[in-house]
């Protein structure tokens, strides 16, 4: 019998006791589940479940971890638990996450594409003209981040019909993507991408990527998505490129501090669309289902799923 | 050496005048092209290309006509035109209004599946709490119309993860596309559609199809994506169930009369978002290209494509 910790915040708890209760009783995983880390002493931990928000923030008491499973696809918060050198700490990698990831990404792309924000809101223009939007295929869109969300919405924007570039730090291959690493193809992306992705992990090396120089390296009038990390960007060269219009909107689901503060220029800032971290939500009963299996590969001696590689923080 | 006479209005003569040349060029075709009816003798003209708001609306003189090729995907306008019972009337299909239609059905569908408009406009939201969007996987689109439009647009919806259901007058088989027909067919669609688009043709089968009970049958808050034809709707009835909340959104690209009447209670309700027919344009390039080719396919014995069925028609 193991003993799985959720160390969730309070709201998850409800939701995650049923979900993780009935994913292990399909999976035949034999699970003592404790949602109270007072009601447990830390050494019989075999498996702690990681929230950011959630209870647990350091894993020393937690002696006899066998792994820790994060509840999100973004690890800088729980690499920061000091977790021992071996221990391994999985990523979330479920069909939720993908899914919903590719709605929200596809949904801006497609937006931005057709600039639907002009026919909407309480303005809308009413000028009935001949106009010849442009299609799909005459649009380059630029992804920063080629793992399983970046890849997963690559491809699909490339069967819509769009020009696809995706840039990651090592060379992938994806079918109909054009694909780019290093510096010089960084540029390269840049360079080109009239809607520009970003799906990117938060590294030392990723941390404000999207300097002064590259926004103004775009094209001009180009669109950003941001749906990886707040700490992607640099906001004050952000905004001032969006003040002059060199970049035509922004839409961004993640921020240096979340929530965003209340006085941030980005909420009444007209070229800007701020969502609460909703673009990719772990959802409970594919994420129970996605910690159980992963709890059983590595009890039969398989490798776990989206273990996070220390020298490279993702 | 054959005669082709565009009739199309001031505003697409520049642009189809060199398209039509490049095209009959590159695709060997002998050409001797008119663009104004009072140059040329009717009885001279072997093809006619009609546009709506063209010169040509009654085609009686053009007694040496081989075929009528029709600039858009619609027909009712040129099937006015008094045309002889034997005379071929193509529709036009071309690759640009098959993916201008995709981009816009599917902008609009995420537009509405993830309700983006809350997030934009001059009042967002701006409340941050934890939601679980519904995944695509979870949402139902239902497409009235399975021609090459509304079955590209249905393939495409359902790799991104849609549970997709068509509708068309006869039986389609389309892959991961759950087809009806029939009127118990078009019942089980609406009764099941959160998000419902309108692809069909105006005829008289298909006029007011959507009238006040079916609008009922639809799911509470259901959406409603018009890029057919406005008198697919009876829009009185419409504008009562937007009002009542039943519908929660309705999308139209299309109406009645065109432009829409600056007096029209669609542009200013809430509910309601208006585009001015751009959801899919056709472009002077590739129809040009589409309108040589079938010209070429009729010169060398091969029937037309998109001949319009007079029974049906469309």
């Amino acid at each position: 019998m193991i003993t799985v910790l959720f160390s969730g915040d309070a709201a998850k708890r409800p939701l995650y006791d049923p979900a993780l209760r009935e994913a292990a009783e399909k999976a035949g995983l034999a699970m003592q589940l404790h949602l109270d880390p007072e009601a447990v002493q830390p050494e019989e931990v075999d498996y702690l479940v990681y929230d950011g928000n959630g209870p647990v923030q350091d894993f020393a008491p937690y002696t006899g971890l066998r792994a820790v499973l994060n509840l999100w696809a973004g690890v800088e918060a729980v690499m920061r638990c000091n977790p021992r050198p071996d221990l391994p700490v999985a990523r979330m990698i479920e069909p939720g996450l993908t899914e919903g990831m590719r709605d929200y990404v596809i949904g801006h792309v497609l937006r931005h594409h057709l600039d639907i924000d002009q026919y909407i809101g309480a303005d809308p223009i009413t000028e009935w003209e001949l106009t010849f939007p442009p299609l799909s295929r005459n649009r380059t869109v630029g992804i920063l981040g080629l793992g399983a969300l970046g890849a997963d919405c690559g491809a699909h924007l490339a069967h819509l019909g769009f020009q696809v570039l995706g840039w990651a730090r090592s060379q992938k291959e994806i079918p109909e993507v054009t694909c780019f690493s290093g510096a010089n193809g960084l540029s390269e992306l840049i360079s080109r991408a009239e809607i520009l992705v970003l799906l990117l992990p938060h590294t030392e090396e990723t941390a404000r990527l999207l300097n002064a120089e590259r926004i103004a390296a775009l094209p001009e009038g180009a669109c950003i998505v941001n749906a990886g990390r707040g700490a992607l960007i640099d906001h004050e060269a952000l905004l001032e490129a969006l003040n002059r219009g060199h970049i035509r909107h922004a839409t961004m689901d993640v921020f240096d501090v979340e929530p965003l503060p209340a006085d941030h220029p980005y909420w009444a800032h007209p070229r800007v669309t701020v969502t609460p971290h909703i673009a990719s939500v772990t959802r409970p009963e594919t994420a129970s289902e996605a910690i159980v299996a992963n709890i059983l590969r590595d009890q039969s001696g398989e490798p776990m799923l989206g273990i996070v590689r220390r020298t490279l923080g993702y």
